[in-house]
């Protein structure tokens, strides 16, 4: 009998190990039967758009975080494939800031080109994955039909996301405060904020790109507090940086400071959680958000149970074009084409990532760790190896970028690290581009 | 060994669980070992409020519904427990239709006096309940200390609620909506929609409550669109029923009968689902929101395993004293004190309540049928009677004062059925009382 092999998640890391599989097959291989298992009814996780908050009509937790609006907030020179360029997908080289709807287009392309549609359940989600005598026991249920069954596999390959579960502190005066409070993972279209004076708390991408998304259609002011330190960009006149937030009195919004503000609504952008309530206590994964995560060897390999793999667990500089990188290595694991280690060497490993990571001292360090992370696992497979270091470069350019100007850095180009093209500008400056569907931004 | 007993859910139902047992042993009978377990960190249920939306922050969904200036909809005298009456709780008579605030501290009152808060295991989630051999296997996570473990129990009482997992229709044109687009159960604060024209989908009580909260605290507007039929009642002039919603366009909501209107919120008060993710196939309830649910025979055992109880299941006109007189009921089950007949006797009673409630014509014989269920219940236990065909009454006069008047029907008084004596009339009519604090309340 053939192994069965369980996926969670059609996600861009689901789907790049459905290609991983698929360009095997493609070779003349032997590849196990694949069951990849997705909750939603499409596939592209984030970047399938959905205007559910909460949960869903199936009573489960709604897996989108993205907005309407929402643009690339890194270059996509950093994020292309390596087997599927933009280039082959449009048929052009195009800006290099594409909106959600682009970028769905692209990750959907190259699955449709592999045919590999048929090997994902839609509308089932994973709701227990247990292990014993050698046999992973993945319990789901297929929403439609309100039914839960069980089947078994010899491996199962966890991607599912860590960008869904929000962070979600509380304030003393929240529970009195008289406006909204919600979570960057429920934000989903600025023109809700239109006109009103809100606050955010915190000061990564959420922070930035939401309250640049506020800015951008006509909150009335931004006010954005950080607990480590302010972001420290130009911003423009609206806005204000200020201490973290002590605490909320009606309306009136109060600071580390001693200075206060009355706004509107409270955005928090704080982060999210690595969520796994499926997984039985000896399988799930618990690891903050950064870039060696606890207990993967190899950043994939769950060394406590090497039959299981995570996918994309990292925190993320690379994203589509590490998630290949970690899916070919996972699918010759499984192969028996590359080697799984002792489970003493594979501690090892990890303590080497770790001690290596905390051994940087800024962002530039932290992309060059993760460019090289996908040097080491490119090396050991047949993905086609790539330019990394062009991308770093391109990274490192799109930071001076944001420097520069917070609200025109995405108004730069690139130059692919896959086709050597640059890309053209684009035809409107973000600030201005209003109408962010693919029909209008496709048009240069 | 003593049996153990499991109960899911710390609400007023749960709570009338461990009031029974606890009752039972004040009068020197041997009860079993019980253990409780409830996600959030304090009893309550749904009278326990929460700010949160979405998920909390250990990332299970938030159980709260209830909203910041919620009062009763109905008489609390339809309501009163038969062993701890309002007069006994506050020390004198209240007004009719207490804010949430009164109410949780009534619930709580009874509880604390019966100490029984040792029983439960607070921010414990019930993630899996498996049967096999004749036990209950309970896989619960300890959510502050992010730990995963299992017990056996020789039964299992859910009381899990059924007004926490929301019902959400999709209309066309959601997708691309400029504005807010929620379900009553993330709906916190009316003011959050002061001076905005707001559509509310659905007729019954979120509905007309939602929007009486809104046209209090301020909307321009509220329209309410029905698919049965309108609600009928005097409201006041910004409001207009309309016919169900067809789909949106931009701001534009089109309705059947080919009007539109321009809105900058949308709230679905569409009801809730009966949802129960964390029991296996075999032992979840699967029901209508209904006086007659399925498979529960004395509408609380679960006929495919008559170890396994539910409480509180049922759409619900009675409630507080309802939970009770089920819960004497199962504590008796299980103390061997009432029978549990045959499956096929099980099965007919349950056919024989679908029926009887498919008899019914109207609203009136629904509160009836209901009260008549209390009186069986509490016939074949210790739960002190009383005069539920005069709770009957007070539904009906209720019935009677919010036809006469949507927005004056809470300044009305009824007489409790468990002391005689009558509320009074309270201090400030409910269209003017914004503040609904409990000492605000009770300065009567
Ligand atoms: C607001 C936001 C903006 C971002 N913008 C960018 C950007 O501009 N550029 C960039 O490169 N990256 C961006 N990212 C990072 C993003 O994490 C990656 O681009 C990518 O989506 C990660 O892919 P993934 O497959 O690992 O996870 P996801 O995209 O989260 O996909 C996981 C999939 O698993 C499914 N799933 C989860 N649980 C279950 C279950 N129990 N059963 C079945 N299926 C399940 C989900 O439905 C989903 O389809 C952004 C992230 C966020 C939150
Ligand atoms: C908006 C709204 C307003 C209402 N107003 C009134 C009113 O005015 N008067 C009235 O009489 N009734 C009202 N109700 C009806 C309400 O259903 C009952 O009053 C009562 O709260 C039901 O009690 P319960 O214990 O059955 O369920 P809940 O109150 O829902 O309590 C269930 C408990 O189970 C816990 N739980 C759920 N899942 C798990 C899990 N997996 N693990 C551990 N714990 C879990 C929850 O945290 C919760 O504490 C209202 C309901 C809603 C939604
Ligand atoms: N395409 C886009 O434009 C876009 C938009 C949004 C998000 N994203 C992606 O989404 C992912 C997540 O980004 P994120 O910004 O949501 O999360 P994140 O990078 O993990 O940042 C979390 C932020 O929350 C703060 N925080 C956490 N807990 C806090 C607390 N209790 N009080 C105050 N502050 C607190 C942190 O502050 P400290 O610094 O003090 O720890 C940090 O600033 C990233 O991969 C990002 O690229 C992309
Ligand atoms: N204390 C308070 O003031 C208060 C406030 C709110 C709620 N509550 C309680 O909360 C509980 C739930 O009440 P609820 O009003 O939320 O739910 P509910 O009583 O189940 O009513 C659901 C409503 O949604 C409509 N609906 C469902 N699906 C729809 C669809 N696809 N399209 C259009 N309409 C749809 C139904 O219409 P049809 O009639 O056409 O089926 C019905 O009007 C009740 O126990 C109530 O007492 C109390």
């Amino acid at each position: 009998m053939p192994k069965r092999i369980a996926i969670i998640g059609a996600g861009p890391s689901g789907l790049a190990q459905l290609r991983a599989f698929q360009s095997a097959k493609q070779n003349g291989e032997d590849i196990p039967e694949i069951v990849c298992f997705e909750k939603q009814s499409n596939w592209g996780g984030l970047w399938n758009y959905t205007w559910r908050t909460g949960v869903d009509q199936y009573g489960e937790p709604v897996h989108g975080s993205m907005y309407r609006y929402l643009w690339s907030n890194g270059p996509k020179e950093g994020l292309e494939f390596a087997d599927y360029s933009f280039e082959e997908h449009f048929g052009k080289q195009i800006a290099s800031y594409p909106p959600r709807a682009v970028l769905f287009d692209y990750i959907q392309g190259r699955v449709e080109k592999a045919g590999v549609r048929d090997w994902i359940r839609f509308e089932t989600a994973v709701r227990r994955v247990e292990f014993d005598n050698g046999t992973f026991h993945v319990t789901v249920k297929d929403l439609p039909n309100d039914r839960e069954y069980t089947e078994d596999f010899d491996h199962v390959i966890c991607a599912s996301g860590h960008f869904s579960t929000p962070n979600v502190p509380e304030f003393p005066g929240f529970e009195s405060f008289k406006g909204r409070v919600l979570h960057a993972h429920d934000f989903r279209d600025a023109l809700e904020f239109k006109d009103q004076d809100i606050l955010i708390v915190g000061t990564s991408y959420s922070a930035e790109d939401i309250g640049s998304q506020c800015w951008k259609y006509g909150a009335k002011s931004i006010t954005v507090s950080h607990r480590t330190a302010a972001m420290g960009y130009d911003w423009p006149d609206n806005w204000a940086e200020v201490p973290l937030l002590t605490h909320v009195d009606g309306n009136t919004a109060h600071f580390k400071d001693g200075t206060s503000r009355k706004v509107d609504a409270i955005i928090l952008c704080t982060g999210y959680q690595h969520h796994f309530p499926f997984m039985a206590e000896d399988l799930r994964l618990k690891t903050a958000n950064r870039l060696a995560t606890a207990d993967l060897y190899k950043g994939v390999v769950w060394v406590k149970n090497p039959a299981l793999f995570y996918l994309g667990m990292q925190d993320q500089w690379f994203t589509f074009n590490m998630f290949d990188a970690q899916a070919w290595w996972v699918r010759d694991a499984i192969l028996g084409k590359v080697a799984i280690p002792s489970r003493a060497e594979m501690e090892a490993d990890v303590a080497d990532r770790v001690a290596r990571e905390d051994a940087g001292e800024d962002d530039y360090d932290a992309i060059w760790y993760q460019g090289d992370y996908i040097k080491e696992l490119i090396a050991e497979t047949d993905y086609p190896t790539f330019d990394v270091e062009g991308a770093c470069q391109a990274f490192k350019q799109w930071k001076g970028h944001k420097k520069a100007g917070i609200m025109t850095f995405r108004d730069n180009c690139y130059k692919s690290v896959m086709t050597g093209s640059m890309a053209p500008i684009h035809h409107t400056p973000w600030a201005e581009a209003l109408d962010d569907s693919l029909e209008v931004y496709l048009r240069n």
